[in-house]
C-alpha cells in the first residue's frame, strides 16, 4: 500500500499553495538540488569526459527508460529516454509508417494534441505527401480503421477533458485492419494504470515534466514493443542509436532493441533531476495511484457542482474513462482561472472556455481538494474573476 | 584584450588535470551549481507553472539563442537552441532541400562526423529516396558542386585532424551553383572566428557543450540566414515553432522567423548551465581566443614534433587551415591516450590510430601545454603505453 504521506514530504511544495496543475508540469522533488548539484561537482567537473563512462552517462537513456517502463506497464527494454515528445511522436510515427510502406493513412482524432498532430503533418509532408492524416471525431476511432490505415495515432487522455481511449480495444480494431498504434502517454503515465505490452500497444511516447515531476523540459520517452525492434527504421538515425556509435562509420546500422530509438547526446543534467523524480516513484504503486486520484477527483466534481452551479462539467463523468484532470466549462474560464491562481489555488486554462484541475496523489491531499473547491465557490458567487487584471491574456502553457 | 587568468578563474578545473579534450566536452563553468540551484530552488519549486511566463523560461531558446550568435558572427534572431546536434542536423537539411525540391543531390564529405552522414540517410530515405547522399574527399568539394547538389553539408572543422573548410569559398562555390550550404560548427562555435552572416551560411547548426562549455548533453542549436526564414519550411514542425502555439489550432502554421525552429519544450534545467557557461563568454573576444589557440597549438606541435619522434602530424600544419585541435597518428594511440589519461593529461582518440588534443584558451595555459608534451615524451620514450591495462578498449567519446 502505497504511504502518500511519505511521498508528500518528498517534494517541495510552497507553504499554502494548492497545486492543481502537476498535469501540466510536477513539483520539484526534495533531492533534486542535491542529486543535480552532485552531478555537476561531482561527476561533470571532477571526470570531466571520463564522465561518459565512469559516471555511466552513457546508458543514462536505456537505464532511466527501464525505470519508465515500470510505471507504464512496459518490460524492461523496451524503452529509452531523450529528445521532446515532439520528437518522439515524429520518430514513433515514421517506423510505424515504415512497417507498414502499403498503406496511406495516418487515423487520428480531433482529440489530440496538436504538437502530435504537426509532427505528424511535418513528416508526411517529408515523405512527399502519398500518406494522408485522417481526423476523425475521438469516439468514431475504432469504426474508421480500415485497411487502408497504417497507423493509429492517439493521444490516450484527452489533454482538454481527461477522456481516456481504450488502449486495448482500440489496439484490437487497429490489429484486425493490419494497422499499427502510436500512443501519446503525456496525460496517463503516472496518471493511471497503463499498460502497454498488455494492451497490444505497438509504439508510444510521452513526456516526463507532467504527473513523473521531472522537471521544466525533461526529456521524453519512447516505447517500442519487443515484437517490432528488430524491424523498426529509425529515421532519426542519429549516432547514439548506431550499432557501434564510436567506430564512427561512414554508414548507419540500428543498434539492437531500442537503444535504436536513442539519437544524440543525452541529456545528462536533466537526467540527474529526473533520477531524483523517479525514486519517488519507486516508493509507489500505481494502481493506489489511479484509485487515490478518482477519490480526489470524484470529490472535487461533486464539491464544485455542488458550490458552484455556474461551471458545467467538461470531463466524463464516469472515472473509469475519464484520466486523472477534471475540466470545466465556463464562458469566462481565463479570468477564473486567473483569480484562481491569485489566491493561491493552480489550475490552467485552454482554450476556448475550459478550466482544467490535475489530481496527484503523491502531493495532494483531500483537504486541499476540498479547499480549493471553496475558494472556487468564493470566486464564483462574489463575481471576484470580473475584474480587468484577469481577463488579460498573456502566454500560457 | 581578453583576460585569460580572469576567465580560467570562472572554471571548476581539478587540480593538477591537464585538459585537453574541451573539443569533446569542456569544464565545470564555477557558477554552473549557483545558476541550477537557483532554478530549481526558485524558479521551479516556488513558481511552478508559472515559470514558464514569470521566468521566462518559453523564451529561453530565442534568447540563449542571441547570446550564442555573437560567437559565431550572426545577428540576433537567427539562432534558436534546442534538441540535439543531430536533430538540428535534420531540420537545417530538411529546410535546405524544401528550398531545392528539383535537386537530387546532397553534396558532403568523409571528413563529416558520421552523426551528420547517418542523420542525413535517414531524411533522405524518409522522403523517398529521391535525393541521393554523395560523398567526396574533404579537398574535392568545391568542385563537386553541380547543378544538381540541392545542398552541400560540411562539418567545418574535421573531428580527427581540425582540418578547416574556408566557409566563404565553399558558399560563393555552391551558392554559384545555386545549392545551399548546411554547416556544423561543433568543433568550430567557441573555437574558431565564425562569420556566418559575413561568409554567407544558409543554414548552421552546432552544439554548446564542447567549447561552449555548457555540460553533459546541454542543447544544440541551429541558425538560418535571414533571407532564408520566411520560405524554411520546417519538416519538424512541433508547437513550439507554431505560429500561436497555444492557440491549440489542429493545423500547423509556421511561427515567424527564427522560432519556427524551435520544435518541442525547451530543456530549461540545461539552459540554467548553459546560461552560466555563456556568462565566461560574455568577457571574451573571439578573435583572441583564436589567437591564443593558435599560439597554444603551434606550441604543442613543436614541442611533440622535437620530443616525441615516434607520432607524426595529423593535422594541417598551416594553423590558418587548422581548428583549435591538433592530432598526432601513432599505431598504438589507443594505449597511448590511457596511459596519458593515467598521468593526469585528457586528451582522447579516434579510430584508428588518431590522439587528439584540443586548445582552449579560456582555461588552458601555456605551461600546461608544454608539460603535457613532456608527459607525453616520457610516456613515448620509456613505452609507459605497452602495457595490457591500457589496451583494453572502453566505449569512448
Amino acid at each position: 500500500m502505497t504511504d502518500f504521506n511519505a511521498t508528500r514530504a518528498m517534494f517541495d511544495l510552497p507553504e499554502g499553495l494548492i497545486y492543481l496543475d502537476g498535469n501540466s508540469l510536477g513539483p520539484l522533488p526534495r533531492t533534486a538540488n542535491h542529486q543535480v548539484d552532485a552531478l555537476l561537482r561531482e561527476e561533470w567537473g571532477k571526470q570531466l569526459i571520463k564522465g561518459w563512462n565512469a559516471c555511466g552517462w552513457m546508458d543514462t537513456p536505456r537505464r532511466i527508460g527501464d525505470r519508465i517502463a515500470k510505471i507504464i506497464g512496459a518490460r524492461p527494454g523496451t524503452v529509452v529516454i531523450g529528445d521532446t515528445l515532439s520528437i518522439k511522436v515524429y520518430q514513433a510515427l515514421a517506423a510505424a509508417l515504415a512497417l507498414r510502406p502499403e498503406r496511406s493513412v495516418v487515423l487520428s482524432d480531433t482529440g489530440n494534441f496538436p504538437t502530435d498532430l504537426y509532427m505528424a503533418e511535418g513528416l508526411l509532408k517529408t515523405m512527399g505527401g502519398h500518406v494522408e492524416l485522417r481526423l476523425v471525431e475521438p469516439h468514431e476511432i475504432e469504426d474508421a480503421v480500415d485497411d487502408s490505415v497504417a497507423a493509429v495515432m492517439l493521444t490516450q487522455a484527452d489533454y482538454r477533458s481527461g477522456r481516456l481511449h481504450n488502449m486495448r480495444s482500440v489496439s484490437t480494431a487497429a490489429h484486425a485492419a493490419g494497422a499499427l498504434t502510436v500512443w501519446d502517454l503525456a496525460h496517463t503515465a503516472g496518471a493511471v494504470q497503463v499498460r502497454l505490452d498488455e494492451d497490444g500497444a505497438d509504439f508510444a511516447v510521452g513526456c516526463t515534466y507532467k504527473y513523473l515531476n521531472g522537471g521544466p523540459g525533461a526529456p521524453a520517452f519512447i516505447y517500442v514493443a519487443e515484437r517490432h525492434q528488430h524491424d523498426s527504421t529509425p529515421a532519426l538515425s542519429g549516432w547514439l542509436g548506431h550499432e557501434q556509435p564510436f567506430a564512427f562509420d561512414l554508414d548507419y546500422r540500428p543498434g539492437a532493441g531500442i537503444d535504436r530509438m536513442r539519437v544524440g547526446t543525452p541529456p545528462v543534467i536533466a537526467c540527474a533531476a529526473l533520477d531524483a523524480a523517479l525514486d519517488i516513484w519507486d516508493m509507489v504503486d500505481i494502481r493506489d495511484v489511479r484509485s487515490r486520484s478518482i477519490e480526489l477527483s470524484e470529490c472535487f466534481i461533486e464539491e464544485v457542482e455542488h458550490r458552484c452551479p455556474q461551471l458545467t462539467l467538461a470531463s466524463p463523468r464516469d472515472p473509469q474513462v475519464r484520466g486523472s484532470q477534471v475540466s470545466f466549462e465556463f464562458e469566462e474560464g481565463y479570468a477564473v482561472i486567473q483569480a484562481l491562481i491569485a489566491n493561491d489555488v493552480i489550475g490552467d486554462f485552454r482554450a476556448p472556455d475550459k478550466l482544467r484541475f490535475g489530481f496527484t496523489p503523491l502531493y495532494l491531499s483531500a483537504e486541499e481538494v476540498i479547499k480549493a473547491a471553496q475558494i472556487l465557490e468564493r470566486i464564483m458567487s462574489d463575481r471576484l474573476w470580473d475584474c480587468p487584471e484577469f481577463k488579460t491574456m498573456a502566454a500560457v502553457t
